[in-house]
């Protein structure tokens, strides 16, 4: 009986979470670890902000100090951003800047608007004196450590580090962050009839795709990916580019990742190569993308990805991807959503079906082709995968189905 | 009058426009080119499929040749994926691999499930025979240019290049695609009370973040950036660093983006060094990230972001990175949602308020932190910009409202 989707991706799981306890960790400065996983977590090394600061233009005063009907008090020297200003004296308003620190002495901020006159005085100008209204303890005050405390966790481990998560770190003064180091990825396109872009194409021969398509899904996910080029049908050319490969101590592989031949036919390089070795060919209820291989070579993880296009990026992203998300901390999973579909559609019973297809703007899903795994110009065009489980066979117009943003 | 926010958009758009009229083509290789926006359209310079293959593996025949009650033929040599098969005989039915060209002569596929015996003879089989059923032509054939035909548009300009897309360049024989040359930022963040990350911590001073933020989000959209490191509040320091970079013919500059300096305070930097420059400083009716300066510093197009760092990624969120969508083709918009609120909110009369928040599995919205611009922290927690429209000012637990997706 063939494999669920979900436990085929439990095994993929299961086979990174092998491979991470083989890795170590890089410290990293901040930039280049956009898109990279927090090896650790991180606590605050200060809080945030670090010191009571004005959330307007205005005059920092003593609350206490202002009766209901308002004070006329005297100008103090003004607080710009950056400044550690002296102490509030009593009968003084501070004129104080966004961002700047509240003297000691001061508890709120009266707005530059609320005052009279609703202007600075010039810096210069001695013994000027400004009316405020009351204000209660606290206005416009940013206290130290409202947005986080000394001590408190920042970001957990595992964290994917985006612009927000990174602009925290500098915020508390970090330049250096540990992060998980990336999975190397070995990439091998197989087949007879695959040729590289670029090349002359005789008759019966296809151009590789798979290879670029699945090189940059790796490099968007955070992979490092070394491709091998393709390797032809004879099993023993497979297998002198993996033992070259994975033998090389100056390039260490976390992860082999071929694509074709792991299917029932007579001419199946992948599965042949792989007899004597710990991989399982198995069928996967899904369509398409059903058959895979999955196991070690020599040690090493590996996965076999069926040969046509589609089927490679639905393995990519059913199996490799969510995979990648749960055991690495990057990529960010898909953004899943829910469309209706502007047409009717019919899935074979059994198997969890991946269409591809595009969410407008007014939320309707429009196929892309058919259920063709060649259709690599269709994919092209599709802003989502569709998910059509094993046991739904029809779908009329109109009926939501779960999408998965590409 | 405050600026709307789609006003202001659009007043990027403009300015983005101009920049990009002035920038040229790359040639690059396909995986060099991921991320980046097509710069005309291609068109497909053979048909996908190139020649007409075989689904599945079993017998090609002439679909004429059997009838109804089946037929027994003599078995061909075996076509490979990759091979130039010689035309088929009347008779003869040919052992053909998924991928594999059918034959001439051909024009049906029987599936090797059902014929008999259901498993391919020894390639060194003379005089081997099989029985097969009744197919109708066409069957289990994809057919020369099903998927795109020579001379179809294959990818219109602007298109972002993804893994899909690059995958059907490589289908299409191309190793090279022209894309748009990336926009090059310079990023300055101003401020007498910014520290960079890593330095020690004086009172009354805070780390920049806004510069780490900003980068980030620049480079994930595309962008190459220059910073410049922190200006202080001293107009004529800002003058000088600009200069110095705009002047430099061999690092030019297409876009200046300045942080802080930009509201109505006694010290505003950005402002006063853009005195007698055709920069126009403006609310826009938003919060966070009212206050923004737009225009051209000596002909080079320029934006001021103000200076806390969630008024710094709403302005980039808001403003530059769908102009960036738009005008260059890259990044790609943010999936735009709607979730439902776990709790109810209140927002300004008059201002389009821009909040943080994480949308659950559960599509259930929770809000990150309050509405103040200083949460960085809240803010790396978000996963989702939540948009208030100007004239809502209540919205209920359980209401719905758009979400953009970070």
């Amino acid at each position: 009986m063939p494999r669920s989707v979900a436990a085929h991706r439990q095994a993929v799981v299961e086979l990174l979470t092998t491979a991470r306890a083989a890795k170590g960790n890089l410290r990293l400065p901040l930039l280049e670890a956009l898109g990279k996983a927090l090896a650790g977590d991180v606590y605050a090394p200060l809080s945030l902000p670090p010191f009571p600061n004005s959330q307007m233009d205005g005059f920092a005063v003593r609350s206490a100090g202002i009766p209901d009907g308002g004070a006329e008090l005297r100008v103090a020297a003004p607080v710009p951003a950056g400044a550690s200003p002296a102490s509030l004296k009593a009968g003084f308003a501070a004129p104080i800047m966004t961002g700047a620190m509240i003297p000691d002495g001061a508890d709120a901020v009266v707005p530059i608007e609320k005052a009279t006159p609703n202007t600075f005085p010039e810096p210069a100008a001695a013994d000027a004196l400004v009316r405020l209204p009351p204000v209660a303890p606290g206005t416009y005050v940013r206290h130290s450590g409202s947005d986080i405390e000394t001590g408190d966790l920042a970001l957990a481990a595992g964290t994917l580090l985006g612009p927000a998560q990174l602009g925290l770190l500098a915020a508390l003064g970090l330049d250096l962050v540990e992060v998980r180091e990336p999975f190397r990825v070995l990439l091998v396109t197989t087949g007879d009839e695959v040729v590289e872009p670029g090349q002359e194409l005789a008759p019966g021969k296809i151009y590789d795709s798979n290879g670029t398509l699945l090189e940059a899904s790796m490099r968007q996910a955070g992979m490092e990916v070394t491709r091998t080029g393709i390797s032809d049908d004879n099993p023993d050319t497979l297998l002198s580019v993996l033992h070259r490969y994975t033998q090389d101590p100056r390039n260490p592989v976390d992860i082999i990742v071929t694509t074709g031949g792991v299917s029932k036919g007579a001419y199946e390089v992948v599965r042949q190569a792989m007899s004597g070795q710990a991989v399982d060919f198995l069928p996967v209820a899904m369509q398409p993308g059903g058959p895979q291989g999955l196991g070690t070579f020599d040690g090493t993880p590996f996965l076999g990805f069926p040969g046509n296009p589609v089927s490679c990026l639905v393995s990519f992203e059913m199996f490799l991807r969510p995979a990648l998300s749960q055991v690495q901390g990057t990529p960010a999973p898909r953004p899943v959503q829910r469309a209706r579909l502007a047409e009717p559609l019919t899935s074979p019973d059994g198997k969890h079906q991946v269409r591809r297809g595009s969410v407008g703007t007014d939320g309707i899903l429009r196929m892309e082709g058919g259920a063709g795994s060649h259709l690599v110009h269709a994919l092209a065009r599709a802003n989502a995968l569709v998910q059509i489980p094993s046991d739904v066979t029809e779908l009329a117009k109109g009926d939501e189905v779960e999408v998965w943003m590409l």
